[in-house]
């Protein structure tokens, strides 16, 4: 039973429950982070809790706790958990803007917000799997405006998701006016002989840190760098294309709606991309 | 302390709690409906556990329950909270895809959904206090494309909500692509003279059953009716406006954005239809 963290307390997974009043469960009023640990070690942690401020911010949700103390949970969720050994962990945090009885509107009279967290080992594909490539489905993007707030409302993320496993693929691409914007829980980089293309840090897509991270590794790798809209009929002349994201990492997807990508083998930028990422880790391929 | 039902058991509100792994609380992935009662009298149940059903359908959530065990804990809640004297009261039902571990895709074995709900007396504003009519501002709709499932991924409705809080006003008309859409928990009307307009039930608006049954008053009472996208600019020369809901019932707007509607007094249109509908349930103002 592993150890997760609930308003200040540690307890087992099956024993931490929150009030039917909790906004979280009501109204979706609430926003997640999830932090990556190599080897027990957090990556870019300053980053996602910046990215989470933000969110905290967007929503007006006064969460009175200081920056050690949220590091302190993500640190002691690890050890409780016996994840410092694990290659690839991650700490899912999760706040609220707390209980109340329902109202649209935000509580009049301030509620503490509530504060989750738990921690798990999260398994990479084989690299014989990786080799292989992955394949996805264009799916309707029918989430809100705001995608930049990595919100808990993620239904239309849900149901994207569950298409993609009703069609056995590993992903969808979330399509709005044409373009290839997003996947379910990654960011979509396409990718044009020596030029990498994802959509720009916009309301419209989430800012992965993962995908940030992608782009310094593409710009040091000498390839050209386009942020911009790729439209759904530009896939069939890429040469490559792939998601990004926390656990997802560097994924490589060989056909998308059945139609092979490049050649339909993982490409040598992809690759190049997923091997500097690894070594600058400290985890090689 | 009011009495709630959760997975088949009456507590009392403040021991009702979930688990943190509810996929409502994870990921906003359940339903909910509300439905009002007279003088303790549930007003189209049929309506509301039929779009509740549709619900439940797009989002292939199996919960075995049948109508009349949904109808039997409806009642009881009136029972036990003593709101069968009420004026006006509701039950607020919602049902989430249940306990498991968070993934985006539905769990691979199927859990059992979480069924939650609560009743409770709702207060009508004072006849003086409608007769002046009411106030709304118009925020972008920042909603998701499928706002005819009543889902619980509101977080694009607090914050429409929050911003009529913040400005004074009453409600929020979300506007997309120019058009007057719908309330943030209402729809919205506009009448022109003797014509009553709203958008039609498409996936951009919810399917309200009260404006269903306002839309069947005007027909009855003579009036025109048009089911049709009015844009911004048209709220200009609108003679009356005004939200339809479960509890909103029907509630005049007199100015949006600061601007007047029509003479800036509550229309004929309007009170007609409010009279009629209050005439309908017996309780004539």
């Amino acid at each position: 039973m592993s150890t997760v963290y609930l308003n200040g307390e540690y307890l087992p997974a099956d024993e931490a429950t929150i009030s039917v009043n909790d906004r979280g469960f009501l109204l979706s009023d609430g926003i997640y982070e999830v932090t990556p640990a190599h080897d027990g070690r957090f990556f870019r942690l300053g980053h996602h809790l910046e990215r989470f401020n933000r969110g905290l911010c967007e929503l007006r949700i006064d969460l009175r706790m200081s920056r050690e103390e949220i590091v302190e949970f993500h640190e002691k969720l690890m050890d409780d958990n016996d994840l410092r050994a694990a290659p690839l962990s991650m700490v899912y945090m999760q706040v609220t803007r707390g209980v109340a009885p329902r109202t649209h509107y935000f509580p009049p009279d301030p509620v503490p917000p509530t504060v989750y967290a738990f921690a798990k080992e999260v398994r990479r594909p084989d690299m014989d799997r990786w080799d292989q490539g992955f394949e996805a489905i264009t799916v309707p993007d029918r989430r809100w405006t705001r995608c930049d707030i990595k919100s808990i409302a993620l239904l239309p993320n849900v149901l994207a998701m569950q298409a993609a496993i009703d069609h056995g693929v590993t992903e969808t691409v979330m399509v709005r006016d044409g373009i290839a914007l997003e996947g379910a829980h990654s960011n979509f980089f396409v990718v044009f002989g020596d030029t990498v293309c994802t959509f720009p840090a916009t309301n419209q897509v989430l800012h992965g840190i993962t995908r940030g991270y992608v782009l310094e590794l593409a710009r040091e790798l000498g390839f050209k760098v386009e942020e911009r809209a790729v439209m759904v009929e530009e896939l069939g002349h890429a040469t490559e294309a792939f998601f990004s994201g926390t656990t997802t990492e560097v994924r490589p997807i060989v056909r998308i709606d059945g139609k092979t990508i490049g050649d339909g083998a993982v490409g040598p930028v992809s690759r190049r991309l997923y091997e500097a990422f690894r070594e600058s880790i400290g985890q090689p391929i």
